[in-house]
């Protein structure tokens, strides 16, 4: 585009007079997007002195400061540093209904390390990759993502850098550091070309926005949003809400289910025996699990299983070898309101732990593969996508070196019977069992078929899953202690 | 009590003989808990070697895993020091229905600081005197507080300690400073006996419970769990819950009310004076918070006002003078249902901002005291122990460093009547008209009187409320802008 010099700019008054409708029109989408199941990213990044802080000032005036917020990113909390590199977007990510503006981005450390350095191509293909996988699951989900780019060309950029110095208001702008980006503009602008092409994908599509002239480009800007924010409103306001259906599953693919059929369940272990060996793998495990914390690496615990299948008492066993401060358990039952305006992977990176500490998830993400597929608690597009997902996030937490380990707990039909019969029996068990246990018993096979799935679609080498033979408790709980150890020994190369 | 040498112990096989049956009631209780509209927090601290970790992992083993959580504290987070102290407990309160057990405490540091060094006298005072209102607040609110001691006598410390040495698997947890907490045993013992009665209140007792014989020991701590925390739920489940019920209030301090009503309303300020005004007190507000994010302050702006009284806008142009990476417009609507499983204040802690950022909030915790106490959302005594509660709130943001500034817009009842008309008749500003603000706007005699009693009871040196006059947006606005610069300059001693 041609150079904006301040005397070829869109008049004030001009400017002034298009704003009213803008606004009215954004701040109509906002009373829309209220109501819709979905939320608003608007990123924004740009050439230095693109004016993004001013783009950001001028649309949080127009619209209604109740419905958005802006995110920025700094340096990265040590909280924040302990966890996988994407928790701090997770923890950030708005609510339905609401639009984000992101001052910065998963695209500010990359943009920042190739000002600033050459970073080594793979790392930078492995984050174009990470952003990819991130922004495809938000926009699959529903998220409309406006990703706008502020283009200054050399020539424009000279002039803004120059207004900026002229005003005593903003000269403090123009730092050392812009004037450096300005200096490689060239060479930054190749390397924004490529990001963005590399970035570039259906549901998240990068918007190029001359910036030369700051009146024409906020005028740009609204505009965009407000065409995006309207097709998207519209699209998801015809889509009439599916009401729960459960559907008895077919396997998608057979192996998952052989090997839970193939399952010998009926060992046989005498309680002298288990004694023994339970205090030489608490032992063990102690000891592991000490080992992790003082390498600060920290673990994850995935407990599935069928009803009564007995993970809550195999939980105790295995917290009996860790210290109390160290674990957290987190009993995984219906969402609250806030976590079922997110995605829903968004409750459980809530608790990835900290360095060196252990999340033991009593029930877990696989939620989705198994309940909600059955019963119709989302689509099938959605626990589709769900298998690549949760092998997506699994190896964040691996790459960023939490140990993961998951148990499937499986015992057999009649088993399961004995229990629940010996649990309305026992007072203070009756409370674990409710009409809802029934139901779920009644559809044993389609269940079976699911588990089956999740066994064959998300069993990786990074974190695969333990199954665990549990008709006979004991065998199970010392199955999974000898597990969870040398599952953290291996990882630790102990 | 007696030394408990080993031999002297109470035996195994009774210990276990007795296990079952409390477990049965712990249970039991978790359950009635589940349902209940308050929480449990299990406080422990004591001298070394009592066995906290020990009771904690056995209370774990007998309780529901889905229905606790642990708590531990260890250094502070960065996120955690750029706010008050107490934040980082604040966010790690369980929800309603819930038992929290406390590893680690508000208790921690103090107990490490006496077995350390010499903490001065007076701080320790403040420390006491933070806790004591903390723990008030949360009892007042139905929260049952379990302080558990576990004491031992510097023989059976010595006993406890030669015990865990000789046994190679416990024989790393007596390190050079559990060795030194030996020695200073009687001076550690004082000191821990001046702090349990500094911060022994109803509502927030200590139990000290000998801890020399292990299986006493969890035997009684058990039994403490279960004498209380049964009379606390029978006490909540004989309390039927009071629904909501308006009720017209009597002014509890006319002064507050006299203030209000005091206020001229009706400025002029043409449109060519409020502008070049606005400029020089948008930049005077702009160098104030860069100046306050360059010391590391924090600022809390807090709008309160009539519906109508123009709090978006003046946000708007308040905002307009920060750079939107710094601040966070929080708009305070319902609750949601995580946060009803709170305190009311906990929604507002969780929104405290770092170190050098701003958090605007759009209405706040005010509403207990206005909409709550009319509405009859919450009880009598609940809304009347909010201005002290709320008080203590702020004080411990400004103590902390952060700048507080709240504003009260007034506008008088025929503008209000002129605003809502102009909304319903304006397309883009229809959605902010609803039912409910005709609703409130036909007691507004009534909420004059809430008004004027949190004016009059809120008013503190370190967070005075500035009024506002509001019938002419114009006038309003610069005197927000002019406040908002030069209580953040005086907070900065510029």
């Amino acid at each position: 585009m041609a150079n904006a010099r301040p005397d070829q700019r869109l008049n004030k008054k001009i400017y002034e007079s298009r704003v009213p409708a803008l606004r009215e029109q954004l701040v109509q989408l906002q009373v829309r997007l209220k109501e819709a199941p979905c939320k608003v990213l608007l990123i924004f990044a740009g050439e230095e002195a693109g004016g993004r802080g001013e783009v950001i000032n001028t649309l949080s005036g127009w619209l209604d400061p109740r419905g958005f917020e802006t995110v920025a990113f700094r340096q990265p909390s040590d909280e924040e540093r302990e966890r996988p590199l994407m928790w701090r977007f997770w923890r950030c990510l708005p609510a339905n209904g609401r639009l984000g503006i992101f001052a910065g981005s998963w695209y500010t450390e990359l943009l920042r390390a190739q000002a600033t350095d050459t970073p080594k191509s793979s790392e930078v293909a492995r984050h174009y990759e990470r952003i990819r996988h991130f922004e495809k699951l938000l926009s699959d989900n529903g998220t409309l993502i406006i990703k706008v780019w502020l283009h200054l060309s050399k020539t424009d950029q000279r002039i803004r850098l120059a207004e900026l110095a002229a005003n005593p208001d903003t000269a403090w702008r123009v730092t050392d550091a812009a004037r450096r980006q300005h200096r490689l503009h060239d060479r930054l602008s190749r390397s924004a070309t490529r990001l963005r092409q590399a970035t570039d994908r259906p549901g998240a599509p990068w918007t190029v926005i001359d910036a030369a002239d700051p009146r024409q480009r906020n005028l740009e800007v609204a505009n965009l949003i407000i065409k995006k924010l309207a097709a998207h409103l519209t699209r998801i306001e015809a889509t009439p809400p599916t009401p729960p259906r459960a559907v008895p599953p077919k396997s998608l693919k057979p192996a998952g289910l052989a090997r839970l059929l193939a399952l010998p369940l009926d060992q046989k272990l005498s309680s002298v025996e288990y004694e023994a060996k339970r205090e030489k793998w608490l032992g063990r495990l102690h000891l592991a699990t000490r080992a992790a914390q003082a390498a600060k690496r920290s673990i994850v615990f995935v407990f599935e299983g069928w009803d009564a299948a007995g993970k809550g008492g195999a939980i105790r066993r295995l917290t009996s070898a860790i210290d109390a401060q160290d674990y957290r358990v987190i009993p995984v039952a219906k969402p609250t309101d806030e976590e079922k305006a997110h995605h829903y992977l968004w409750r459980f990176w809530r608790h990835v732990p900290r360095a060196g500490l252990v999340s033991i998830y009593d029930r877990s993400w696989y939620g989705r593969v198994l309940v909600e597929r059955l019963e119709g608690f989302c689509t099938e597009p959605e626990w589709r996508r769900a298998f690549g997902e949760i092998d997506d996030f699994e190896k964040q937490l691996t790459d960023h070196g939490t140990i993961v380990v998951k148990f499937w707990m499986q015992i057999s039909r009649e088993e399961q019977l004995r229990r629940f019969r010996e649990r309305e029996e026992t007072t203070y068990k009756r409370h674990k069992i409710n009409a809802e246990d029934w139901r779920n018993r009644r559809k044993w096979a389609a269940y079976e078929i699911a588990v089956g799935d999740m066994l064959a679609l998300t069993d990786t080498p990074a974190a695969p899953w333990h199954l665990i033979p549990a008709n006979n408790k004991r065998h199970a709980r010392l199955q999974i202690l000898k597990t969870a150890a040398k599952a953290i020994e291996e990882a630790l190369g102990l």
